[in-house]
């Protein structure tokens, strides 16, 4: 059911909105019956905030599916992440904060080995080490600036992944991968699955003949296999689907890239890291331009995902104590989530729901009493799916009319 | 999801299930901390028959959406409020009680001021008073009876607000709004969208010229603005859906209207406003004749948009007492919810969910002690959508058999 029409229809001015997202904050005890990172973390302004507002436990995407950012953020943004798809070469090219425009089409490449017959012994290379992939990509860039006339941009992603965006007339992103998926064959022919494809698959096919060429006396990375050739969505904006300005917060080039592909303008950030300041800076100086905004902070994933349990608390309270700085902005609707779990026990993102916080207008009273998970489910707000945020936010700021008389 | 033709196969048989809906009956404290009209009523009925009963939290439409009466009632029917749309023409149409035929054309219409050129000056005609609005609808009756071959019905809403029915042969709702939605402009044409409603538009264009004409010595009231060309929408019945014979016991146009569109028979009662008594004799009355009966209570909606707080609390309280006389006829499942809130700390409806209750056989025991939003979050029930309600009750009414082998 596609909601759009609908908040398009209904929505009106109203108060500011400010939704904070701590990435991957939902977690697991480290044995059972012990406290979650959230439980296990000292947050005496966070406490009273959840005193003084509702809360709710929120299920990203859907129960048992683990979000990638992708989807996670997409949900939160309002925009079912089943409907909604980020290829896998624009995903890249948006984590990586490259140069990725209308008509480009982005390539998710692993470098391969290949024996001489062609055939590949093993899809990732041997695990190479990111300085070894820098490497190789320095004399990629060298060998292959261009083929034909569309121009090649090779991007280290890590270890043996890496990016290549496409640039020219009359490319499209309807192709197969080359990646065949097991070893012992050899890299499958790119196809075009439809004619304006045609011009893509011939490219990426050469592309792989040049890759070859280039690489034939290394002795690992020989090869390359691509997978999710991709073109920049052209999803509907925020100021069109919910009549907001919208502006985004963030360090990383993943959370700008997907910010910026919903509509949102991204604030220049100064500082390293999370920057807490640099934020708060960018928040405040631009506070009265814009309705919405989007607030995100990464270490609290990057904790989770290094198996680093006392590390995320250690995230979490610094959240905590940047808090009544943000809290002063004076939102008149705040929320507080994340994108998905990553407990750090599983050293990677889970599929558990997440805490919501909502502050504001017309709320009533629950017995939530901090922002955890098992307080969460205490929350007046119920049981949320990450998709249904937004009109929430928007309804408590004043912004939805009535649905039907 | 459409999950009509699953219970067309599945019913049977069974119990005799009663849905008494409060009218938003869900609320908001006053102030943060506070009590809402449900907590604040004393209800010692209501808190008996929730202790045998189990409870849930009901999201009539969607999070964040607030539900209009049509909406609201739809779901609880169990019809997806957003497959079965009602049209603002049909939705005044049945609130006013009005003689809507199969085949008419209803337009929900404003009372506006043009300027000697003809451009909107005030959408609303400054809001006259519903006897001004009164006064002119009687001399547009005996100016336009008809306009070609067709009947034209005119009807005061209130204030600036009336209705039109237009009866006669080839009609069809089809067409865009004169309503051009800001001043400075004069009204549109009503232009066709397909050719079944060529003739509608023009009548349509007709009668807006015919208004002026006849209007043209008011000083306020010279024109009108069409919007919500509707016909009376066919929907599956309760019969073929669910199997029931379906009645409705209520005071007001709107929800006799609603009711009545799913094919249930609407019966009449005696008494003004909410008219205890009178429900009580048709229910009596006629319980041996129905699988289904609705009771509607209009007051504690009425109440809320009053922005009347205590006047809400001494609604519940009246229900509360009439309860026992309700209980008494003996349904084999009873349900106690709203179609939305209507906290009077907003004076209109809201988004928040409303309190359910559920009394009938193989239920749960939970420990939701109130009929409150509060209490309703602790229900075995778990959190719901409206449409999620009548399959629960058919299924505690022995109505439903099981899907799939």
């Amino acid at each position: 059911m596609d909601l759009f029409p609908i908040y398009k229809e209904l929505h009106q001015k109203g108060g500011k909105i400010l939704l904070v997202v701590l990435d991957g904050v939902g977690g697991l005890p480290l044995e059972p019956g012990g406290p979650t990172e959230l439980e296990a973390a000292k947050t005496p302004n966070l406490d009273r905030l959840a005193e003084e507002s509702t809360l709710g436990l929120l299920t990203p995407v859907y129960p048992g599916l683990t979000p990638g950012s992708g989807p996670g953020h997409l949900a939160l943004f309002g925009y079912d992440p089943f409907r909604y798809v980020v290829g896998r070469g624009a995903l890249s090219a948006l984590g990586l904060g490259a140069d990725f425009r209308e008509g480009d089409v982005a390539l998710r490449g692993n470098f391969a080995t290949l024996d001489p017959e062609g055939k590949v012994v093993d899809r990732r290379a041997g695990r190479p080490s990111t300085e070894e992939n820098q490497r190789v990509i320095a004399k990629l860039k060298e060998a292959i600036p261009r083929i034909e006339d569309v121009e090649v941009h090779f991007y280290t992603e890590s270890e043996h992944r890496f990016l290549v965006i496409l640039r020219g007339e009359g490319l499209s992103d309807g192709i197969t991968d080359t990646d065949p998926q097991k070893t012992g064959l050899p890299p499958l022919e790119a196809k075009p699955l439809n004619e304006a494809s045609a011009k893509t698959a011939r490219i990426v096919n050469l592309l792989s003949q040049r890759i070859r060429e280039a690489l034939k006396d290394e002795p690992r990375i020989n090869g390359a296999l691509f997978r999710g050739a991709s073109q920049k969505p052209r999803f509907p904006s925020f100021q069109e689907v919910y009549g907001l300005r919208a502006a985004a917060v963030a360090s990383y080039p993943m959370y700008k890239g997907l910010a910026a592909l919903v509509g949102m303008e991204v604030l220049p950030v100064e500082g390293e890291g999370d920057a807490h300041e640099g934020k708060l800076k960018a928040l405040r100086e631009n506070w009265e331009r814009f309705d919405f905004f989007y607030l995100h902070f990464k270490k609290t994933d990057a904790k989770g995902e290094d198996g680093d349990f006392w590390g995320k608390v250690g995230e979490i309270e610094r959240f905590d104590a940047l808090l009544p700085e943000i809290l002063a902005l004076g939102p008149d609707v705040l929320a507080l989530t994340g994108d998905h779990s990553t407990p750090a026990l599983l050293k990677a993102h889970s599929w558990h729901p997440v805490p919501l916080l909502l502050k504001g207008p017309f709320l009533r009273r629950d017995e939530a009493r901090r922002f955890t998970e098992a307080e969460a489910l205490k929350g007046s707000l119920g049981h949320l799916r990450g998709v249904e945020l937004m009109p929430l936010l928007l309804a408590h700021a004043g912004r939805l009319l009535k649905y039907g008389a």
